[in-house]
């Protein structure tokens, strides 16, 4: 393995949810490059064991096709109510889950550290995230969804968080 | 298939937690029988992820081993706080997603309903579940662990909401 293969790596965000997930694929080189970004939705309708199979399903596939060195999940908001933090750890057990199936190693970032990290704003809102990462990953235009561009933004602050010198470093 | 062979079925019940998940296999035939009950439990300073994969991965395998008709999953508790809701809702996702990964119908009751159909009191306390456990699958002694029998009460308690009767004349 030559030194520039090691100093690549791709990282996978992951922004949860029972109804949508987001999920966005980035590599590190020499410069920030989107793989892929998407969301994964499933029917609010369709009974709530199948629509969690479907998501890991889903989610589970996307891995397999990148195999990511890294993912990084957007830690759950803190829930306004005990019904909505129910959901919430549903969908992060779901996104942890399909990333711990595929051996990778797991991180976890909250909403705030994300968007300090990305935007230099702690408060930043969906907007602001989304042009902050197009800028970041040269993209002609911003990604369609605040679901997909959030999951960016998750992969992103573990870019930056965790340097690859420093991951290079931890192995040597 | 014979009538005989039609008329029973096996139910797995499960209590879902995130550091101790509880399973109760019963077989319905002429009478209630336990096949296997047992406690999957993870160190509790294992990494989230990690953690929720050995539990997912070591209910996965009950169920291949027993590949229950149905399985009934404990609802959680009405959580107290968001903290505790969070862990709650991750636990009943790995629950629910071991079972549908198995293609296997699954069914959820709150504690009230188990304790009402067990014991015939929405209020009942641990040692009362474990003592009608005992006497319905007419076993020596309770289950150790109140875990398990409250996995196994959850089996009983589909197996009497949904009569082996009804459900054959749902085929039919």
């Amino acid at each position: 393995m030559t030194v520039q293969e090691t100093l690549r790596r791709i990282v996978m965000g992951i922004d949860p949810g029972t109804v949508k997930m987001g999920y966005g694929v980035v590599e590190e080189g020499e410069t920030l490059t989107m793989v892929d970004c998407g969301v994964v939705t499933v029917r609010a309708d369709i009974p709530l064991p199948i629509r969690l199979y479907h998501m890991y399903s889903h989610l589970f596939t996307v891995i397999t096709q990148y195999h990511p060195d890294e993912i990084a999940i957007e830690q759950p908001f803190m829930a306004k109510n005990v019904r909505s933090a129910l959901a919430v750890g549903r969908a992060e057990a779901i996104a942890m889950l399909a990333a711990s199936s595929n051996n990778t190693p797991v991180y976890s970032y909250t909403p705030r550290q994300i968007k300090m990290m990305v935007t230099s704003y702690g408060g930043a809102g969906k907007e602001q995230v989304q042009e902050m990462v197009k800028l970041q990953l040269g993209l002609a235009k911003a990604p369609r969804t605040s679901d997909s561009s959030d999951a960016l933004a998750v992969a992103i602050c573990h870019i930056c968080q965790t340097p690859i010198e420093y991951q290079f470093s931890r192995k040597s």
